[in-house]
């Protein structure tokens, strides 16, 4: 193989597989990026078995051939060369000779036959989601992604569209995060688990307003954003059925502004933060939500203004799931819809926009 | 005690008298900060008994007193407040309450009857430097400093002033970082050893183009930066006679572009960065220096320009005390000045700026 591409383009197109390799695997040939160079483009691949990236970029191929060479090491020489093209060249014992300017690099390759072949996904049923819209889904609800191990399919997402509408839905133990968008021209209905982990690295690749092409078979879905395609295993099993976890009613519901509640808690939560709980408590009255919170180091009040419609309430939640979700949401009035202290609460936005987070609160003594 | 002061302004004043607490001491009262309301005025205070760190901040005094706040949850809640006024109040059971808006807080402080006194400098003495000369002279040296527990000298640096010129020195057993430079009225002679971290304090510190004001005794240091005043311990011991450690002569001298050799050995030492040495080679020759370095992952050549006065030489370096001398010098070109490739080498700028970088050569066996 013989190559020679723009440095600062292969720079880039190197942190992009990157994303896909673990530097930790025991599979020495995963460490690698696959670099298959043909016609005039190199195709580079990172995999981890679970989660594939494969990307391009133009080159002049001055000989066809493919190498696997050390991600990291490659990732290193790479950006540090400078702004000028890079003449990567390859023997028959996978020696990769880089050469830029009056910099000369010799190392050791691997060869690529050994390299598992990422899945194939049929391209024939892609649906196109803007990028802005799908990275702020996953933005909305990625963070309530279970890490409990023992429950597989809550450390995934479920991606569901019904009726040309798009949902992301989070869940683990003690909340529940669940954004929806209507996208144009979506006919067709699916449903299917995405691992978080394949979530964080397709938000970190959206960027623009244009598409995103997703398409799925019974063990795979594919993301194809510009140049870049990344392939998932899915995850197995059935998804929580979230829907009937939802309260239908409500007896008391609050609205606030988002900003307002959030600092607030932000600094009431500052004294339990060494605690177990972080237990913040919220007491409901007319036009007034009073915020406590008693712990060794002291104890704080605050207040924040309220618009009340029911009955007067005293809740306590964990301040940090209560926090995680008041961050992610952008509009600037929320309603918080409560059944009793001891059944999950509602927080969506006042304005509409399709985004529900369900909190559990904690169970406390009656003397709050 | 009872005050009141801008959220913003004690916000910022915390942050800097932070920096001389110790999160780890066993004295807890050494965790808080000690305020002092008095006249028109609160004084805050840090120390851990090497470095002590006194501000003041303008304020409302309703009842002049004292009290000490821990510091990490006091600059939490002042730094999470809003922005308005702060209202700071103590009862006789060293409570402390902090009133802001709708946010109240109530926190257990502690008597500042046992604080420790800061050590009191004369102030008759002082020297004034320029801000932004004395924060270089940090920055070009401080990290040539010693971490060897063993010889606390050099844990310190030689702060020098004679004939109106200051010096900073550092040195470990690898290296030598000299920086001096000529102020205007300074005429007295002083040799003091600061330690490590209050130049890393002081330098913090230090922003704009007044003066910093500095002063010693016999055991302390004291600089008047703005409002603020650090008190260092200083290191006892007798440093290094570095001057005798200058090469007085050189067989090889080199001239090279600063930022091409930097370049250069970043990439170079990419391949050693996991080896014991870090080691790289230089081959001088005329008009190239070659850089070289051969590892178990690979081997690399790197060529850079330069201009030879003087002897071929075959030379090598752990590239980390390289790299860390050559990021500190912003002279467009340097000179490198050898004598054998078993003695120091020395690097200073082609400009005639006051820096001189000593570095021992790795030795190698004769074939490199």
């Amino acid at each position: 193989m013989k190559i020679i591409c723009n440095q600062k383009l292969l720079a880039h197109k190197i942190s992009i597989v990157q994303k896909a390799i673990n530097g930790k695997t025991n599979f020495d040939l995963l460490k690698g990026i696959l670099i298959v160079a043909k016609g005039d483009q190199i195709v580079l691949t990172g995999y981890d078995l679970e989660i594939g990236i494969e990307t391009y970029a133009q080159a002049e191929i001055a000989e066809e051939g493919s190498i696997v060479i050390d991600a990291r090491l490659f990732g290193d020489i790479i950006r540090k060369l400078p702004d000028s093209f890079v003449e990567i060249e390859t023997d028959d014992d996978n020696n990769v000779y880089i050469n830029c300017l009056n910099s000369k690099f010799k190392i050791k390759g691997d060869s690529p036959e050994e390299y598992p072949v990422l899945p194939n996904v049929s391209k024939d049923n892609l649906y196109s989601v803007p990028q802005d819209i799908l990275k702020n889904m996953i933005k909305q609800t990625v963070f309530a992604i279970s890490q409990d191990q023992t429950k597989p399919v809550l450390m995934g997402e479920l991606l569901e569209i019904v009726n040309g509408e798009v949902s992301l839905v989070a869940i683990d133990g003690y909340r529940l995060a669940v954004k929806s968008c209507s996208v144009e021209n979506l006919n067709a209905n699916a449903k299917v688990i995405i691992p978080g982990k394949t979530l964080n690295d397709v938000n970190s690749l959206l960027s623009t307003e244009e598409q995103v092409q997703i398409g799925f078979d019974d063990k795979n879905a594919i993301f194809m954003i510009n140049e870049t395609k990344i392939i998932t295993r899915l995850l197995d099993g059935e998804f929580i059925e979230y829907k009937k976890l939802l309260p239908r009613e409500h007896n008391t519901r609050i609205k606030l502004n988002t900003r307002s509640l959030l600092n607030s808690i932000e600094r009431a939560s500052l004294l339990s933060q060494s605690e177990r709980n972080n237990l913040i408590k919220l007491s409901i009255r007319d036009n007034t939500l009073a915020i406590t919170s008693n712990t060794e180091k002291g104890n704080v009040y605050e207040e924040v203004d309220l618009e009340l419609e029911g009955d007067y309430l005293d809740i306590a939640f964990n301040s940090r799931y209560l926090l995680e979700g008041l961050k992610n949401i952008e509009s600037e009035e929320i309603f918080i819809e409560f059944t009793t202290n001891v059944n999950p609460c509602i927080i969506k936005p006042v304005d509409g926009i399709k985004y529900i987070y369900l909190l559990l609160p904690v169970r406390i003594a009656s003397n709050i």
